[in-house]
């Protein structure tokens, strides 16, 4: 932070860069144990109930892409972040700040995508606000969307993953990298057809199947900005336990595999909108991962890889042609503005 | 919304044209019975526990103004949310939209005001979100801070205002106005010296003490976008009561009152950000005020007009010249981006 005086886009892409503002600014400033837990909705104790509250703003551009838009995009990245938190979505608040000029259509076509969701998630809009700005000082429509969640105490732990132990098996729910290529594909400035739908869909349900099946759930979380490889590089970062991933089992498909060759990406490090990572002991993974393929937004679901008592605090990718390599925590984002 | 079709700066004004958008998009799509009882926070009822939850987005223009910051705007307009709906705020989130090139060193100041000011309203700020746009594509920084607080049963009635009777006195708590013209007179364009701090304050300890006072509080609501003029249409709006304000107890600063003057401003329509219109019984008016005023926030508070069982449906104002006009809700508001 002493070497940049300003803002990077990278301080927003989900990688070093952010951990760092967040570690060294944030968690610095409004220092409390529910946030410097880091778990992906805030753990409340009210009244002595347990809620979840979460909170993420979408700046996704463009607005619109294969498979959705920034609106349904807004409900299932929150309810997503409660799920995976092992709480029960409820309530979301959302939050629109809109540029002069926007189109009436677009809002509406927007409005409507976020209350089929929230209806298909089976969560209620309960609160919000709207702000408009000049022209010209913001780009069309950004939009915040914060989520309450109720948690079981039985699934406290599964956010911060203290359960984790050597053997566990790493699964997810189906193909990687689609939301990172269907808005890139959708972006002007590219002039073919790509055929990639995003993966965007909310979790809860297939996640509560999950939790249904088994307790030996130890730790979860979307795939989202900075994709499969960084949520790997956090579940291992600091730990007594390293990540062993075989890349021959990394669901891909082949358009995304060709898009990612050509852009030079890798798409492990590409965003999801409907991908998690669940941890689950090894005696439970392949029930677990049968629940999994039984949802519709699982069909394609693969055990990838597994908690092991080596390379303590990194990621270990077999490859394809038999060799190895480190995963690491990518320095910036590939892709600005995917969420 | 047939006439326009695209969205106008008025759109977000707090005005009449941001009342349609919210009935005839918002409401219409997300429709719940939450979300349709127009609380300024989500009231939830989670696991037989009253919850207050609320969203707000800032977008103020400057980001530094005399009196505060948009950081601590942010916090003291989210905590202020929940403590009109009589709810202790407890918890906050917060979502940055940060324009790429953004100094850090004004970073810091905004998070600094954060903390400092959540530290104050003794909430805890539990769950955050970064992103950053490209340079050109957001205006420097924008904030969304959601809240949850805690609702007591006894206090359930506050935000709908059911109780309400002819005969209750309405108080404000100090001067109106100060914020508006606060950041009016940091903007560029102006030249001159106001003298006017913003008012920006959270609420919630003095509408503590007033609630502990008395339990004929029958409505709290802050006067923020659209001043206290359009709270009080809110507060008429299809009703079977009118309300009569007497313009001499208006506290308003003479700097304020020059200012309004020589931009052709009324201060009943400027934005405040620490001022709250309080309706309470007759017979507890005065020791309410009594209450206020002992308060470092309520010193300059009056009972400013009351509930009157004539004009149904709306605002009187008693003018200094013995004169009487009717309070509309205004059309748009007078200064965009003030919050």
């Amino acid at each position: 932070m002493n070497k940049n005086s300003n803002i990077l886009l990278n301080h927003g892409s989900g990688g070093r860069l952010t951990h760092d503002l967040i570690q060294n600014l944030f968690f610095k400033y409004f220092d409390n144990e529910i946030l410097s837990s880091q778990t992906d909705s805030a753990l409340l104790k009210i009244d002595s109930k347990n809620i979840a509250f979460t909170t993420d703003s979408y700046v996704v551009d463009p607005l619109f892409f294969p498979g959705g838009n920034i609106g349904k995009l807004a409900v299932c990245g929150t309810v997503n972040d409660l799920a995976v938190s092992g709480a029960k979505a409820l309530y979301l608040s959302i939050g629109f700040i809109i540029e002069e000029g926007f189109s009436f259509d677009d809002l509406k076509i927007i409005v409507k995508s976020i209350a089929e969701e929230a209806k298909k998630a089976n969560v209620k809009i309960v609160t919000g606000d709207t702000k408009v700005v000049n022209k010209g000082k913001c780009d069309k429509l950004f939009i915040n969307t914060s989520g309450i969640g109720l948690l079981q105490e039985k699934n406290k732990e599964i956010s911060s993953g203290k359960n984790i132990e050597f053997g566990d098996k790493i699964i997810i729910n189906g193909f990687i990298g689609d939301h990172g290529m269907a808005v890139l594909s959708a972006r002007n400035e590219l002039n073919f057809e790509a055929n990639v739908e995003s993966d965007c869909a909310s979790l809860n349900n297939l996640i509560q199947n999950v939790l249904d099946k088994s307790d030996q759930i130890k730790f979860m979380r979307d795939a989202t900005r900075g994709g499969v490889g960084t949520v790997l590089c956090e579940i291992a970062e600091n730990r007594k336990f390293g990540i062993e991933i075989d890349e021959t089992k990394l669901p891909v498909r082949e358009n995304v595999k060709g898009m990612c060759e050509i852009f030079g990406f890798d798409p492990l490090y590409v965003a999801n909108e409907g991908k998690v990572l669940i941890v689950v002991s090894n005696e439970d993974a392949e029930e677990v991962l049968k629940t999994i393929k039984n949802n519709s937004l699982g069909v394609e679901a693969a055990i990838i890889g597994e908690i092991i008592n080596e390379h303590h605090g990194l990621v270990v990718l077999n490859t394809e042609i038999s060799g190895r390599r480190i995963i690491d925590m990518p320095a910036g984002e590939q892709l600005p503005r995917i969420c």
